[in-house]
């Protein structure tokens, strides 16, 4: 079953860079590591970690730069919708929290959507069809997480890759020239231990959680195979969806997953590099930040302009992967 | 803007209770209060609490339950949305951790959404939008919360009225003569605090969380009266955008807040009391699974029928007010 063309128009984007910047030398100290091991098992040059802020402040700073950017007026906003992989607070929504920052008009609706690291283009499948079936008019997406709050420094595979962010976009649903040709979702539960952080309501500090509980935990080889095994026919059935060959792809979103999972995409597509937006060197793993934020990238590096296609993709924990092609 | 009429099709409904029921009079004793006290301050005879249950494992129960009940297989589900209050753990999403118990088709997506108390309403719009826009042709819907698990027995105002639960829904767009005539959310971040489990990545153990910051706190009177004074334009616009009359509405399924909110309500809609589906008495407030449990006993006892017109409507934290007028 075919999905039909689902008109949706980006009207701006933004994002937001919280704390400092954590260079890997930095980190090659704070982990007893010889000077360029961090560098040179991450992939990265830097990352920025959180201070004290809270995440829905960092969310509000990647919605204001997109309304700044694009010279929205707050007040038109009808709809905001947080997409991040962890919540601020187990309640209330993090969607309350951001527009208790944001400064929107009173009573703007929000609430969340997360699906982990895939969450934002969730999100925005969910904006475009709201957009062509209610009274929604203008919505705006802000995917915002602080990783670095969940990191076991005890763990060399994890500790190294995650940078906090946020990113935003504003949409509307445009004249139908625009839009979503291709998106699919597919969840693999076998997956589900694979990323996880277990503090919740089956493990809190009554009921004799471990100081690990509250970190992120990850089995980055299973991930890896797992998704591996599924993304072939998840890219497959979304170029088929949108009657597409990879030729046709102007650019590559990929969620910033990690080095070796960006190097096989890479050896996968087989596209010039320029095509495929990779931010990964100076922001790292921004969980559900990372593929709004190389969205943004692309905005304003002109990979992203009218009339192109895009092709966001990504794994997630859960194990969830995802795509969407999105004609601008 | 008027929103335009939205087909879906409810086919089916079921719940889950988990754990073992604890009577008011139980509570009595455990909170050294007087024979009969709790029942009279609280309204309720007996909730559920769960033992060692995993949310999840309740959510797939009530998805077992309504695909039972229906008739329907698991493998035709296209799309699980998991609309909890609370989440299961802080990654990865709940639908991933419910699809792991629920044996649906592997590769079936699920993602998460939340509203806080009323998930279920903004979860139920979202998959009519997503049945009329996309490949989807039959979602489930499955709300679940243990609030049992964040009750701070020191505070005698909220310690005696949260009961756990999970109820679900499968739907479909149908043929056009069921759906959304009215739908409408809003958020007032004033009140942001007013109803909270801190914990967070804010507050986490490593950043000196306190024990109280995992258990939920409301200040039940601000959030009465700020809901109270945004609940009667959210009535009548919800009516205005059906073009109906309170009196045309068959019957109304109320998040079951509180007694006093339960008592405030039937007061306002001057309804006779069967119309209004109250199961607060035996189940408390089940917080997000709230709503579609009060939904399940409207069809199972008859109040809900093909034709018949329902007002969905309740507040939630965030403080967030929504409401549905669904008809059947």
């Amino acid at each position: 079953m075919k999905p039909p063309f689902l008109p949706v128009s980006i009207l701006s984007s933004g994002k937001a860079l919280p704390g400092r910047k954590v260079t890997s030398s930095e980190l090659d100290t704070r982990l007893s590591k010889s000077a360029g091991w961090v560098q040179k098992r991450s992939g990265i040059a830097y990352r920025f970690h959180a201070n004290d802020e809270h995440q829905s402040a960092v969310a509000a700073q990647a919605l204001h730069d997109a309304l700044a950017r694009g010279g929205i007026e707050r007040d038109s906003i009808d709809l905001l919708i947080s997409a991040s992989g962890v919540q601020e607070q187990q309640l209330p929504s993090t969607a309350a929290l951001v527009l208790g920052c944001a400064g929107l008009r009173p009573g703007t609706p929000g609430f969340d959507v997360n699906a982990s690291c895939i969450s934002f283009p969730v999100a925005l499948h969910m904006a475009a069809s709201l957009l062509n079936t209610s009274a929604y008019r203008r919505i705006a997406i802000v995917a915002s997480d602080l990783a670095s709050r969940g990191i076991d420094w005890s763990n060399a595979e994890s500790s190294l890759i995650f940078g906090d962010g946020a990113a935003a976009v504003i949409v509307e649903r445009g004249d139908g020239s625009s839009g979503i040709e291709g998106y699919r979702l597919r969840t693999y539960p076998e997956g589900k231990a694979y990323c996880e952080i277990r503090a919740g309501t089956s493990r809190t500090p009554r009921r004799g959680a471990q100081p690990a509980d509250f970190l992120f935990q990850m089995d980055g080889k299973r991930v890896f195979r797992l998704a591996s095994s599924v993304m072939e026919s998840l890219l497959s059935d979304l170029l088929d969806d949108a009657r597409l060959r990879l030729s046709e792809i102007d650019a590559v979103i990929p969620h910033q997953a990690s080095h070796l999972g960006m190097r096989h995409l890479a050896e996968r597509l087989r596209m010039p590099a320029a095509q495929i937006v990779d931010i990964y060197a100076t922001h790292g793993n921004q969980v559900a930040a990372s593929i709004p934020t190389a969205l943004h990238e692309a905005f304003i590096t002109g990979r992203a302009q009218p009339g192109r296609r895009l092709l966001l993709i990504g794994t997630a924990a859960g194990v969830t992967v995802g795509g969407m092609v999105l004609k601008l």
